[in-house]
């Protein structure tokens, strides 16, 4: 098993955190997107979508997306769940990731993709060139900061993203705000449940994969 | 248990055809998009999104998001499994509809809500106004083409989306090939796997859905 990475990007920290969670020891491989090696015959013929994260399997065929790759590491590997442990967690779970991904991370990536230099001609990720749109960037910020007021909500009543126990909704959020920070986007300093949890999940060792 | 659907919007008839293939029968009840129900106090008091699909159980919780529900339901009703039978299956399936979702679903959503006329001040979902973006309607035009050449590329090799077996990839990729042509968006005329899938899903009873 191979996992290909990229030190720098948030995708793949999304699984290097549920890695460092469980555990679990795999073979690396640093892919350099700044000089857009993912772009390259080499990797293409790993993953055609040409990004990171990408797990490559003994058999030699290859799953990306994070949450699949999460799926999959938690079949292998089910201790400490990360994902559920019965079907109503595991729906709650899956719900709060989902939201995170299509209301947070896309949200935050609009902000990033369409105004950052180095992504000119580049604002989507994957083979295609496609033009940067100032005003999707704006709208990204603004839909940030509306995920973090419906964030702060939820954590008033809860702990963690899902409920009582951590889980990936944490680790996708926490990225979330990270990335934020890269587009000068910070948490509302009034969004006190949101602070107090990114406090706690930040201060765990696997934060610093 | 009460699934919140509307009977003309794609999202939810996801889940209507998984409930169709499953054979399963639940309470349903329509929220009218068109009239604005989704914003209105009884519907937000459900799910705080204002979207359907959602699914309220009987503690009076709710779930949203398509995958969630359908996990939900898998884990209820196994058979016939429409979110795979082992590890590898379920990592499988479960890649290639976030595929579906981030580079086929999105790219539609883009292309409608950014350019129809009655959702000026509305082209994101939710209770926040966004006003449109004509640019990202175009970019989402070009994604989805883009998008049906690479599934079409996977549909070379295999029966469905996700392999040999049937599954909630494909009825992502059917409701994205068909929320497409909302926006006058087809599949290229030699895209002949696409085309050949296309048929055989679309053929299935619970495509009436």
């Amino acid at each position: 098993m191979r996992f290909f990475d990229c030190k720098t990007a948030p995708s793949p920290r999304r699984v290097r955190i549920f890695l460092a969670e469980k555990g679990i020891d795999v073979e690396t491989v640093q892919v350099d997107l700044a000089s857009g090696e993912q772009f390259g015959d080499e990797f293409r013929a790993i993953n055609p979508d040409c990004v990171v994260p990408a797990l490559e399997l003994d058999d030699g065929s290859c799953l990306s997306e994070v949450i699949a790759i999460c799926q999959y590491l938690e079949d292998q590997h089910p201790e400490p769940p990360l994902l559920g442990s019965d079907a109503l967690e595991r729906a709650r779970i899956s719900m709060w990731n989902a939201k995170v991904e299509q209301q947070g991370i896309s949200a935050v990536a609009d902000a990033f993709r369409n105004t950052v230099r180095g992504l000119k001609g580049k604002a989507v990720t994957g083979p295609e060139g496609y033009e940067q749109i100032p005003e999707l960037a704006e709208r990204g910020r603004r839909r940030v900061l509306q995920f973090f007021r419906r964030l702060d909500g939820q954590l008033a009543d809860n702990r963690f993203v899902a409920g009582d126990t951590f889980s990936i909704a944490d680790i996708s959020a926490m990225v979330t705000v990270d990335f934020a920070r890269w587009s000068k986007i910070d948490m509302p300093e009034d969004a006190t449940n949101l602070r107090r949890w990114y406090d706690e999940v930040a201060g765990r060792p696997s934060a610093q994969a």
